[in-house]
Order: C-alpha cells, then sequence, then structure tokens
C-alpha cells in the first residue's frame, strides 16, 4: 500500500472506529456465536493472489465483530497460525485443524517461545522421571538437566536456561557454524557418562550473526532417540520457507515438537508477532495451566476451544492475528513470495559488488538477506570502518564476531528497499573503506 | 475525546504517517542526539490540567522524531515511568531521577512483573547464600526457596512459582480477605523450622477476587527482616492511588523491593502497559544480564542509559511510554483523577441500591469500582441468577468465590459508563432475580 492509499484506507478506518464508538450502546456486551463459529466462515488457505481492501473490511464487519474480542480474537489466530503453517509446508502435525493435536500461537517474540519451550520440556521431563521413580524431588531433577545450543545461537537461549534454572551448554559448531550430529553426540556421551540429564535442544536456522543454518536432518533423529524436546528457533530466516526454493531449508522440522519465526521480522507483519506452533498442545497447557474460579467458563472442559493463556507467559492478550489477516490477503502468497525473493536478489546484488573488489571479503554464504563481510586484514582496520559507516549516518550497520573476526553485517529489511539503495549503500562503504585504507597507511 | 474530534485527530495522524513515508528517504538512518537527551526537553512531572493536542504533536516532531526509536523509546519510558511515580507518591527510592539507584520499566501484564521480580529475588538469594557457603549449587538452594502469597492472590503468582521452579505457599487471609502478620509470622517460623529459605513475598493491593488489601505495614516490616524480597502487585488498584484520598491504600510500599500496576486496567491508556518499578535496578539486569557483540553499543559501560532488554523477559520492545504521554497529557493529572472518582461514585451508587433490597447482600467492603454482592441463600440460587444474567447478555458478570461462597462481582470498568447505566443493570437484575427466586419456589 502506498502513501496515498494509505490515506485514503486509514481515513475509512478511522470513520470505522469512530462510527463502532458511537453506535455501541446498541450492541450486545457478549457475542451469540458458539467456540468454532470462526473456522468454517474463513477459507482454509491464505490467498494465493491478493484480496481488495474492501472485502477485508467487509470481513471485518461480518466476521469478526459478531464474534467480538472473545472468541474471535482466539479463532482468527488458531486460524492464521494454520495458514501460515500451510504457507512454510509445516508438517501436519503442527496444526490445529481437523482436530488435530499441535497447533499454533503468536508470541512477542523469539526469546518467549525459547522460554515457553524449555519450561514446557522441562515438566515433561520431571513428569517422565518422577513417574518412573516417584521418589525424585523437582529440585533433584533440575540440578541434572541440561539444555543445548550451538555457540552460535541467540543470547535468549541462554536466557531461558538461567530463567528455568537448568544448565545450557553450547556445541561448538562447524567451519560453517552450524551445529552437526558429530559434535552433539559427543557432548552427549559425556554429559550422560557425568550423571546429568539431556532434555533440551535449541536448533537455529538462520543465526542471527551469520545466518548458518544447524544440520536438522543431523541433529534432528538424535533428539528423538534421546527423547528431548527439539525447538527449532528460525526467527529470521523462517519467513523465507514460504517461497518453494527456500523450503528444503526447513527440512528436518518433522522430529521438532517445537518451532518459531517471527512474521515481524521479514513477513511484513508489524512488531510484533512472533509465531509459534507445537506438536502437542498439552505439553504447553501442562505446563502453565491453572483455572481460578474467575477465569473459569462454561467451555473450557469441552475440547472445542484453545484456552491461549495456558500456552504463554502472560494471562492477557492482543488481538494480533488481525494484522496477520490483513498481511496475508493484502499481499496474497505470492506478493509475499516475490517480497522476500526482491530481497534475497538484492542481497545478492550486495554481495557481487563486494565480491567484485579485491580489498574486500565474504565471510559465509549468502543464503538470505544477510551479506557478512569485511576488509582482507586486521580486525583493527574493520572496526575503524564499521565506526566511520555509523558515524556518517548514511546506512546504519550492526556488526558481529565469527569465531575470532569483526565482521561487518549488511542487512536487506526495509519494505521499501531498492537496487539503487543498495548501490549507493556500497559506493559509500567503498568511500569510507578507502579513507580508513588511507588513514592506516600514513 | 469524543467520537467527532477523534475523526478530525484521528485522519491528522494518519496524514501525519503517510507524510513520514513519503519523506523518510531526506531522514537520518541514525538520530544525533546523545543519551540523556530527552529528559530535559520535557517536565519533570504529568501536567495538572490538560494539554492541547496540537501542543502533543508539536512535541512528537520536535523531541522524538529526532532521537527515532532509539534512544527516544527508552528514555521516554523512563521519564513516563518517573511521571506515574510522582503521581502515585512513590517514594524517591523508586524513581529513576537524579541519578537514583531504582526505576520504571513498562511489562506487558502484571503476570511478568511477579515473574520477573520472583526471578530476580531468586537469582539475590542464591548469590547471597552462595557468597557466604560457595560449596552450595544453586539446586541446593532452589530445593530450599520458598515464597508467600495470600490465599486471594492471582493465579499468576502461583504461576510464577512454577515456572521459577520454587515453592509457593499461601497465607491464609483473615476475615477481610487480607494478609496479615500474624498469619504471615506463622507460616514463616514453621518453614524456617523444617529448613525452608523464606525468599519472596507478594502483596496485593486490590485482589482480582474481590479487591482487599493485604496489610502492608504489618507485612512489609516482616519482609525486610526476614530479609526477604516483597513485591507489591496492585494490577487493577493502582490506579486509584493517584488520588490522595486513596493513596492511603498504598501506605507500606516503603518496604517493598518492587511494586506493579497496570495503567492498561483503569488509567486509559490501551492494552498492554503494566508500570513496574524496583528500588534497585541492579537487581532486574543481574538476573538477566547478557552481552552477545551483536546487542553492544558504544554507550553500554556509561551508566548513562537504561538497557530495557535486561529488565525484561522479551528482547524486544515496542514504544508504549507513546501512550502514556499522550493520555497523561490529555487528561493532565486532574482528568485522571476526576475519572477514578467517577467509577468509584458510581460503584458507591450500585452498593447503596443492592443494600436497599432486602434480598440481597454486599459481601465485602467497597472501596474502589467493585462490587461483590449475592442473593441471600445458597450458592445455587446465586449461580442460576448468574446464569440469567450471563444468558441475557444485556450486562456481563465475572464471578469469584470468598471462602465457600459464591459472589457475583459489578465491575465499573468502561470509559464512557454513567448513572443511567448503573440504574439500568440495576433494574434488570432486580428483574431477573425475582425469576429466579419464582422459579426456585415453584
Amino acid at each position: 500500500m502506498n502513501a496515498s492509499e494509505f490515506r485514503r484506507r486509514g481515513k475509512e478506518m478511522v470513520d470505522y472506529v469512530a462510527n463502532y464508538m458511537e453506535g455501541i450502546e446498541g450492541r450486545q456486551v457478549y457475542p451469540d456465536v458458539e467456540p468454532g463459529y470462526l473456522r468454517p466462515l474463513i477459507p482454509a488457505a491464505a490467498p494465493q493472489e491478493p484480496d481488495t481492501f474492501e472485502d477485508i473490511i467487509n470481513d471485518v464487519e461480518k466476521i469478526i465483530m459478531p464474534g467480538a474480542a472473545s472468541p474471535a480474537c482466539t479463532e482468527l489466530e488458531t486460524v492464521m497460525m494454520d495458514w501460515l503453517g500451510k504457507m512454510l509446508e509445516l508438517p501436519k502435525a503442527f496444526l490445529n485443524e481437523k482436530a488435530g493435536e499441535g497447533g499454533g500461537v503468536i508470541q512477542g517474540s523469539a526469546s518467549e517461545a525459547t522460554l515457553v519451550a524449555l519450561l514446557a520440556a522441562r515438566t515433561k521431563v520431571i513428569h517422565r522421571l518422577q513417574a518412573a521413580s516417584p521418589e525424585l524431588t523437582q529440585a533433584a531433577i533440575m540440578e541434572k538437566l541440561v539444555a543445548y545450543s550451538s555457540d552460535q545461537a541467540h543470547s535468549s537461549v541462554e536466557r531461558a536456561g538461567l530463567i528455568g534454572g537448568v544448565k545450557l551448554k553450547a556445541i561448538p559448531s562447524d567451519g560453517n557454524f552450524a551445529m552437526r550430529a558429530s559434535a552433539l553426540q559427543e557432548a552427549l556421551e559425556r554429559d550422560k557418562a557425568a550423571g546429568l540429564i539431556p532434555f533440551f535442544m535449541v536448533a537455529t536456522l538462520g543465526t542471527t550473526t551469520c545466518c548458518s543454518f544447524d544440520n536438522l536432518l543431523e541433529v534432528g533423529p538424535i533428539c528423538n532417540k534421546e527423547d528431548m524436546w527439539l525447538h527449532v528457533d528460525a526467527a529470521y530466516a523462517g519467513s523465507a520457507f514460504i517461497c518453494p526454493e527456500f523450503r528444503h531449508l526447513l527440512n528436518g522440522v518433522e522430529f521438532a515438537d517445537s518451532f518459531n519465526f517471527n512474521p515481524h521480522k521479514w513477513l511484513l507483519v508489524n512488531f510484533d508477532c512472533s509465531a509459534m506452533w507445537v506438536k502437542k498442545r498439552t505439553d504447553l497447557t501442562g505446563a502453565f495451566r491453572l483455572d481460578p474460579t474467575y477465569l473459569k467458563h462454561s467451555h473450557q472442559d469441552s475440547g472445542l476451544i484453545t484456552d491461549y493463556r495456558h500456552w504463554q507467559i502472560p494471562l492477557g492478550r492482543r488481538f494480533r492475528s488481525l494484522k496477520m489477516w490483513f498481511v496475508f490477503r493484502m499481499y496474497g502468497v505470492k506478493g509475499l513470495q516475490a517480497y522476500i525473493r526482491k530481497h534475497v536478489l538484492l542481497s545478492h546484488e550486495f554481495e557481487s559488488l563486494v565480491r567484485q573488489d579485491p580489498r574486500f571479503e565474504i565471510c559465509v554464504e549468502v543464503i538470505l538477506g544477510l551479506v557478512c563481510f569485511r576488509l582482507k586484514g586486521s580486525n583493527k582496520v574493520n572496526e575503524a570502518l564499521l565506526q566511520r559507516i555509523n558515524s556518517a549516518k548514511k546506512i546504519h550497520l550492526v556488526p558481529c564476531h565469527l569465531r575470532d573476526k569483526f565482521v561487518l553485517r549488511f542487512a536487506i529489511c526495509s519494505r521499501t528497499v531498492e537496487s539503487a539503495h543498495v548501490q549507493r549503500a556500497w559506493e559509500h562503504i567503498k568511500e569510507l573503506a578507502a579513507d580508513v585504507l588511507r588513514a592506516e597507511r600514513e
């Protein structure tokens, strides 16, 4: 939607809200609909081509407003998470439809999703071990629990371990910054020999530092064999999996117990919207469920409804699935795929500019929208270059360390980015690099 | 703001956003301002009288836009939390200004605030005990940790205990559903004698069930003496403390380590906005701090800036302080006080209607906007009344259990509620009650 259409549609929405406020006394305080009313009213999958804005707004009035905040808020979320799961070709076990045991939920951030998965895994392993040996205390078990991730995983994984009160160990990644079977197997043997209990693994698809991919097809079967919960974190990269040519990067998700990525990062849905799926809903609700009288309701034990409060840390919830519904329909699957492809194309354009300049090197294979590059030479010269780039304030780069190397990260991530921006950024970087190299020689 | 002014201002805002999008290439990608730039630009406290909408929008352009998302997002939050703290007359130790050790942060919900406080308390006690006895493992300590709340506390407290992996014990409340010194003292003696380590207490001001108040002046000093973290949860009632006549309900907060209430519940700020203060910021950052390269920044160790990511569960943040800034200025403190007073007046109006009808009883002293009432008689007849009320869908009531009694809760909570609504609701309830009583006799 360009700015001029936004002016028109935005003002229509303002009137819609004002009309609602003015007419509110004519509405019922509680909806007439029954649980499950919504799913039959909308398609089973996202449209391939864009819908018109009129159609979407008409559906808000026709489908959402009669269901008010509840149950519309919950039911649209469940269906949108199915839509999104289908776009990614997630295994059916992760979907909610047709009375499956799985399903999706919107969390605020990938950090929360990781924590929720870890806590569910912790509860599950404690119950399992206590069922076998009733004399074991929770504390005695927790002391021995150990979770794993690659040494390239996001810091929020370590944080989830801290919060959950369990050990977290980093598996050394390979030369491509990927976790592999051999390193994992080695850690597991060592820890089990020391009496520890491996119970949880976070595999990352598209690390924050350099967009590397843990080898799910290798580590997944190991987690299953060891009865460890496998959580797959694709916070950034996940959006790309809606394109058939990138879907292979998700292969192995069939071994996972939970999967998460952030549509707010790269799928045009505004912050926050972190999409999390589990294969067994009862694993989450088992970890968090508490039912005081003031939260009881008549459909509670019917099995017909989803109580998302048992799926997350906070109790209250916002109606975040509305923005997914709008985005998926306004772009259509093809529009979203085109958006991802354009970004990947632009990152390869930047990559080839870098490769053409012998002063620079590409540090990691470019797979999606992130290019890790640096001046051949010392960390000091690269730190100086970054400092110049960020002081000039024409573009902004966030660095990382890859092993002992200080690396610059060029990320394609704006909705309106074009080839001209990439070209201009590269010219700018080259100029500043020349300054830095000149200063170094002097 | 009424609907017609909303139409006008809303459309101006749509244009503001569209203009921003159209002119975005002319803006810098990174702001020129230095950390701490914002506080000197705005008043030290919220205005007593309303500001005009023009003034607020002009300040957005002048004060916020030059600071872009960062650092404006963080700095406005810090100052707004000071404004709000001053409205409540919180002890100075909870404020951030003048280089204090305390400060406020916006969480998503009171559940999160309770969890964050419990995790900080857990880290603090583990560090303290390990400093004295380095041979103690974390698990050995956690096994003995025990947290407390009243038996009237919200279910999220029990949930925080589950997540944090520590015991939580409910202290029996007194006849007014308040936690008192004697019951707490008794539990502490018993648990300490059994080798447990009391480390955390949640005191509730305004319980969810019946808006009762734990006796902070009694339990606060005990927590301090026992070196237990005291977290005060006033999720609903906290908004009322901006009125001098209700401020006494907060007396004893000076004994607390952390305090929380939800402006999104009763202070006209849209969901979500849960305001949490701590006396020592380092207690939170000590529990959560991790610093990978991609999150490092040049001002990190300057002491000048606040890294809210160390204060909360998620990593990402929204710019929620903007809505506080708008609301506080559009109403002024006096406007917000008038809003609270009107609600309390209306709940007393409902209370007196109930008291005039001998078939009904008031179950708990009415202090703020909640009236707990019931038909004199069995739980069954009250359950039948509730069922009729909620089936009729003219009003909606959420019940609770107080000891063995099933109780109806009439909550004044809408922005546009008037005496006429209360009168109409009561007439409606009386009619349905007559039906229920008639049906019972037949």
